[in-house]
């Protein structure tokens, strides 16, 4: 495929539910001339609690789905898919490139302060599979990687109550278990795609010196250098498309959706497709 | 099968995951010399958010495997799976007795008020399927039932905080989002298994004279009358056995289902099975 023709297609953003749509808002903010397909496999989530093997089989599937709709980029919006099938999905993409959450999380928390202690705030399954932390001390052997599970931050954003004084209580209640040396993190990576919308009690809860590190808005930033990279930017001047699919629940997924990309959708705004 | 061989087989409670426990609980305390065989599909949860030929499905595929467990009773520890699949469970049972979740707490919620407003506190899978209105209504024709969906409050027990500032401001919250007479209901239907556990926060919200129905404790009752009266209990003086099966993830259902049965599990309690 020629580049100047690539860089027409669209980019294929794929998570297991509504989360992922944070990665697609910061993605229209920083690349707003590109086309767009958002894939939420939502009769099938929570892929967290799923086996390796099933999370795989869904991420092709989905992966395959999106290759239909003729793409250029694959953005797995996706912690769980992220660490489990990242491998597989390149491979599956090439030589067209994958981008997951968790290596340009890592990578800008390690950048913030290398050797320092960064703090990964993530789902349970996320800080099982250890991913963040591989993934730092990939790039940073002496960091002192600390993570918490802070299961209840994403059904409080899908509720839609990201600020106030339950969203704030939540917060100080999941930091009240780590000791003190944690509660003063180099960074703060949101580990889940749910988690940008709470940044604001997140951040309140830190002192003003530690970096909040947004994987939805990094990985936006990495999708766009890794286009210009390779010459796939598409450079026509009006505003891109965008395409939401998902797999069940339309009403639900505009409803919780809209809070998500920040403006009202209605279920006739998402396609229902089967995988 | 004569009755007093059947009286001693066991009673199969089954689920999606770890919220029926709190039926399970309540079967204990109530029939204790009765053998309990516990069957949570954590790998397919939740079921909320399934197709109702799926949800199905499951739940037949569950109860064939607590009929090989020799069960003489089946309690469908779910709201999902009663609400949907219940006339066909009570088929594959037959001529052995099947027991819902939804029915008994109806039947508790009319009994308290005839004639009154009955708030169903559920799930919004639960709300969305209208099982509680359409229980209430057809014993209650003149009975004007209130539904809120409560998602929060799922997550806030299975993390462990059932009481506290967190709970109750959580729970006060949904709560404003009724108008004025809902404020202040007849009875209050805990229409989800996870409800039981933030009793306290959720009683302390209404006045004293409003009656609290805890589906867990109303189904328990009625599986004790429904065995009494076809002669199935069991009669030894010994307490009963506990058997816990899920189909992933023993080790947060040992966590998780500690606190939903009021005893520490472990992991080796729980084994795993496939449906």
């Amino acid at each position: 495929m020629n580049s100047s023709n690539t860089s027409r297609l669209s980019i294929g953003v794929f998570d297991s539910g509504v989360g992922g749509l944070t990665v697609l808002k910061a993605l229209r903010a920083q690349l707003p001339s590109e086309d767009l397909v958002y894939l939420g496999d939502t009769a099938r989530l929570p892929y967290g609690t799923k086996s390796p093997a099933s999370i795989a089989r869904y991420a092709s599937q989905a992966t395959r789905l999106l290759q239909q709709q003729d793409i250029k980029m694959l953005v797995v919006a996706c912690n769980t898919a992220s660490a489990v099938a990242i491998d597989a999905l390149r491979e599956q993409m090439d030589p067209l490139p994958v981008i997951g959450v968790v290596e340009p999380g890592a990578a800008a928390a390690v950048a913030a302060r290398p050797g320092g202690s960064p703090l990964v705030l993530a789902t349970e399954a996320t800080v099982r599979l250890g991913a963040y932390r591989r993934a730092i001390l990939e790039l940073d052997p002496e960091a002192s990687v600390m993570e918490l599970a802070c299961e209840m931050l994403v059904s409080l954003a899908e509720e839609g109550w990201s600020d106030g004084p339950i969203a704030t209580a939540i917060v100080q209640r999941y930091l009240d278990e780590l000791d003190d040396q944690a509660n003063n993190p180099a960074s703060v990576i949101l580990g889940c795609t749910h988690f940008p919308l709470l940044r604001e009690p997140i951040s309140a809860a830190f002192d003003a010196g530690v970096s909040i590190v947004d994987s939805a808005s990094t990985t936006a930033s990495v999708a766009g250098e890794m286009l210009k990279s390779l010459g796939l930017i598409n450079e026509k001047s009006t505003a891109g498309s965008l395409t939401l699919l998902a797999t069940d629940g339309a009403t639900r997924f505009a409803r919780v959706g809209g809070w998500f990309l920040g403006h009202d959708l209605s279920a006739a705004d998402v396609e229902i497709v089967d995988l």
